[in-house]
């Protein structure tokens, strides 16, 4: 056993410019979260004015009032933090549903919205998407495959999930839609907003949902693992259901722990602090979604004034996470002796990182957080990692 | 929502001399995961080298392998991280049991176990432990209670779980023995190390142990969450079993995410560099775990000499996790105008931190990690308080 290879750990980032790394720009941590990492840290810091059993209740840090805040901001009626969006997503669908039961999710959901049914023992019935290069949801989609499930199984599916902005393309699906078509059915919505909730506006009451998911360290500018699990007045019980196991011999019972939570929720360190104190600056920073948009679509235009790179997705782009085809990048890469890898390399030289290594057919981008001249920065490297291995430019 | 109570985060714990707190000292982080928290604070910071699809694979830092040292130091055969030692003890269950399955608790168990339980459907029978003021459990009463259930139910359990420190006492219990007894029978052992592995040295194949759950947070000096499921070659396979869910239209599949930790277990933060960081010193702490034992007794020694005040749980205490009955302070705190909140103050005018508040007939603490002139200190002011308050101290 080597133990000094644990010692002075180091991200290795040291230098870089900027990180576009598809899944981390929305969880950066701010400057507060940082400051409060420090001054929580170690294991049950958030438990130290623990007087109630469950850390949703703590007053001191102000947790209680962080989840009415919370609530508020997604306008949603309660509120509880999971082990991340995964957790969030395995729980609603432990407490709405049976095992055995269908559920309908979207064809692009994320892989953890698969897994939450797999672990619950639930059937998946897949929305279809529009295909290549789209890959929309058509809200239409849903009733249609109401109906399906209806037909295959005698009853309408317990719940359906739909991925706000799904991570392979980032598209912004039509939430009020699918919210509209659940309600005409009577099938509970589930809204994943992993990509959505923390950076950019979401109103769970006026998408219609029924329990909004998200995730505080890809999102909220947090530590992991922390998600956030939002329901109505309608489902609150239910989900958020006390204990009533009782002791066989002993006549131990625990009445304020909540099944789906496994009691309390563990993220009371690091992840929990650090989503408290970038709290502030998340409310703020969603009204300037629109700005973030603009720069990514500013990096869109500029990349695609290179031959053979093309936008994937709905055009132009509504979110900062986006997926380019660029085949002609692949035709370099199979001459080229680092391969598939060059374009991670000639990436880092200049001090961009998030790419992930051995992709050129495509990759995924995020420019959530970025500054405009971090943002014209990084397209600039692409367009002369372009004109170096004589892909043709088209002028602005 | 006034967002100025989120500013300036601080646990209020300036000038504490000694933190005291019952489930806070092994978690309690060292000054290299101090440094690792800031370096890897950001959302999905273990994620920027990972190829793999899932956390305990990636190469750098060197989480794959931490992931073997930790098999080497717990004496089992494969090891992942969970999302606290609830879920560790959650999906040994969800994989190894199937719903309306009867398991075997001691009753001495956290709340987490019944919950990871009552959240599988499990049924739970209890071993009755000895009572007042010892609680110890004997693990011919497994036995017992083996064929209590097979007699019941007309199977054995699928399950036995003991609490190998438990949270009340500080018992250590004999798991060697219930490991030697589950043999016997045939019965899966569960042992739930969350109060001694990572601060007391513990050899999961010498106590015959099949799922072996750990607490990062509780023990081994790393922010929450994150939890250790241990397990045999035997058993790994199907505890570990990758997802089988197919898209019924797409035809996805996530062949290579695990089931019961909702796909890749989502510690790829603080919690898993901080565990990571502290692992060099937890190897070497638990060499020492004696001179831990022996500041305990030193302090059970001196408060025992408060008359009335009585250690409860074996005796002389084996863990540095204490519970003392201290029935004169319940009767100070009757005509005390801060009723049983009196010690509480007491002890924090002293800078003295960690007991439950309101409690006074009796109270949990912990000296882990503490020096020893820090134990005198605190055994220094238990003496001045019950001296104050007219409680009789016997002399050394």
């Amino acid at each position: 056993m080597d133990l000094n290879i644990y010692k002075n750990l180091e991200r290795n980032v040291e230098g870089i410019f900027v990180n576009v790394h598809p899944i981390q720009r929305g969880g950066v941590l701010t400057p507060e979260a940082r400051k409060a990492l420090l001054e929580f840290g170690d294991g049950y810091s958030v438990c130290d004015y623990c007087f109630e059993s469950r850390v949703d209740l703590v007053q001191k840090p102000p947790v209680r009032n962080l989840v009415q805040d919370i609530v508020e901001f997604l306008n949603m009626d309660d509120v509880r933090f999971t082990a991340g969006c995964r957790h969030a997503k395995w729980a609603a669908m432990h407490m709405a549903c049976e095992p055995g039961d269908s559920i309908v999710v979207d064809s692009l959901a994320h892989y953890t919205s698969y897994l939450a049914a797999e672990a619950n023992r639930l059937k998946v019935f897949e929305v279809p998407h529009s295909g290549y290069p789209d890959f929309t949801i058509d809200p239409q989609r849903y009733a249609a495959k109401f109906e399906e499930v209806e037909k295959k199984t005698g009853s309408l599916p317990t719940m359906a999930v739909l991925t706000h902005v799904d991570y392979r393309y980032g598209n912004v699906a039509d939430a009020a839609g699918v919210g509209k078509i659940c309600k005409e059915y009577g099938v509970p919505f589930l809204l994943n907003t992993a990509y959505s909730s923390g950076i950019m506006p979401v109103d769970g009451k006026r998408l219609g949902v029924d329990f909004l998911c998200g995730s505080g360290h890809k999102s909220w500018a947090a530590s992991a693992p922390i998600g956030i699990l939002a329901t109505t007045y309608e489902w609150s019980q239910q989900i958020f259901d006390k204990s009533s196991i009782r002791g066989e011999w002993s006549g131990r019972g625990f009445t304020k722990k909540e099944v789906a939570l496994f009691g309390c929720s563990p993220v009371f360190g690091a992840p929990l602090v650090t989503l408290m104190a970038s709290f502030p600056s998340v409310v703020e920073r969603v009204k300037h979604w629109d700005e973030e948009v603009e720069k990514a679509r500013y990096l869109a235009r500029q990349l695609e004034r290179i031959e053979g790179f093309h936008l994937m997705g709905v055009r132009p782009t509504q979110h900062t996470l986006m997926n380019f085809e660029t085949l002609p990048l692949h035709e370099v890469a199979e001459d080229h002796k680092k391969r598939g890898y060059f374009l991670y390399h000639e990436l880092k030289k200049r001090k961009i990182m998030g790419l992930h290594p051995g992709m050129s057919k495509n990759f995924k981008i995020n420019t959530y957080g970025l500054s405009q001249p971090q943002v014209e920065y990084v397209a600039r490297a692409f367009i002369d990692i372009a004109e170096e291995n004589n892909i043709p430019i088209e002028e602005e």
